[in-house]
């Protein structure tokens, strides 16, 4: 179960490389680690809504009704999928009972965590419906990609000073940092940024992309396209779910920046910029 | 506000070093990142607490908002700290305004996105009142720790294959990976490695260490207690928060790992186990 065959699924994606100065790239396939969203009911009682790997799911719901405190020291006498719901995906909902002699859980209204809009839809397919494709961003230009990540690296204080900070920046058609934020949470850092331009009266961002110092998931592509953000860079991979939510909204997703180059993992149509490419 | 001054502070860490075959350690002042909880309201609603580091908070509370389509394509009409609530710490609650035309926000009822037991707490001291040292959990031996990542980076499948998975591990003193679990999400591993446990009925987990693959933030640091591990190892940093909360639950909180060593940044005191220091 914990084997890359469940918890990842194949994408093709274009390989952006730099080979004795010039820039070479590849169409080929590559895995992408599976992101889906799983509620979890405590004696009856949604508890939590989390996107999570499938695999080992009683394990996750037990574990976390556990490290969470909400069984108050009862046993698990059960743990199962709800298969009573009439939700379509029989695994997105785990129940974990306790014969009702956890404590009943408290409500806990308003408290998302780090800030993920998307938790909370318990089928796979409510997550995209609401997102239209976004019209008059533009693109950044491939070439100019790869010297995003070594500027706003520049500019990483807090994470020269404890290695432990994200970072998220807009950045110009140009590749030059216009803002950059840093925090504990990648949310956060990326709230920070479309914050400042929201209250500067700045969105949407339809000339600029956005940068984020780790990896991509669903939640990084949803703020990109509330921002109206045309190009998400993460230096690290994305999710399936977020590379299905980018080509939905008509955006650039590229990732996996290292030295020599990068991955394109959605748009534009490698024919429509074969100059840049 | 970006700069390390406010959202970093010192902690006394000990530095262990392999030096032409020699354990070497140092004990000297580091700079860990600062997390702290806000809540968000708007129009007077209590719609998130977020773990963040302080600075930007105006940005982050109207980014959120934005970003979450809260604000239903209203203005923001104000931003500010809440004063009027009674809290000792006036900067952990940011409210921001549309003059009550944002739609009134849904209740998010047992969304607590990837597992933020924390989140909720208004105030910072509150976080900490009840989490009791832990009794009867043994400390893995520091000579040990070093070899953990490697023996867990062999059997991490999802993230060979797809660069985006975290992964979490419980080991013994011996440093022998006993149960590993990868997942999009951290808190999600490390659930799984816990949960799996719980099943098993063996927790508390008092002999074995806990390994994560990212940072230690404070609810990795809660999930460790939680689980009865005496030892919680993080390949990179720890926040201000974890430190703090590892000190006063009495575990040992390993991080930073790296080719020629790690630092430990709580307990046990070098005195009480100088041989294996």
């Amino acid at each position: 179960m914990s084997g890359p065959g469940q918890g990842s699924e194949e994408v093709l994606v274009t390989r952006v490389r730099e080979v004795g100065g010039q820039t070479v790239t590849e169409r080929s396939p590559d895995a992408v680690v599976v992101e889906e969203p799983m509620s979890i009911r405590l004696d009856g009682t949604l508890v939590s809504t989390t996107m999570r790997t499938p695999g080992h799911d009683f394990e996750l719901a037990a574990g976390f009704c556990f490290t969470e405190g909400l069984l108050g020291g009862m046993p698990v006498t059960d743990v199962g999928y709800c298969t009573d719901l009439g939700v379509r995906d029989d695994s997105s909902v785990v129940t974990v009972d306790t014969d009702g002699r956890a404590p009943a859980p408290s409500p806990r209204l308003g408290n998302v965590s780090s800030s993920c809009g998307w938790c909370g839809s318990e089928l796979l397919d409510d997550l995209c419906a609401w997102l239209e494709p976004l019209v008059g961003s533009v693109p950044i230009d491939l070439d100019v990609l790869r010297g995003v990540p070594a500027e706003v690296a520049s500019g990483q204080q807090l994470f020269e000073a404890t290695g432990a900070a994200h970072g998220a920046a807009a950045f110009d058609d140009q590749g030059r940092v216009l803002l950059l934020r840093e925090d504990v949470g990648r949310h956060n850092a990326v709230d920070k940024v479309i914050g400042r331009l929201l209250l500067d009266d700045q969105l949407p961002a339809s000339q600029a992309g956005l940068f984020v110092s780790g990896r991509a998931s669903v939640e990084m592509v949803q703020k990109a396209w509330a921002g109206g953000f045309g190009t998400l860079l993460a230096v690290s991979a994305p999710t399936a779910l977020a590379v299905r939510t980018a080509e939905r909204a008509g955006m650039v997703l590229a990732g996996f920046v290292r030295g020599d180059g990068f991955n394109v993992y959605t748009g534009p149509p490698p024919g429509d910029r074969s100059p840049s490419l």
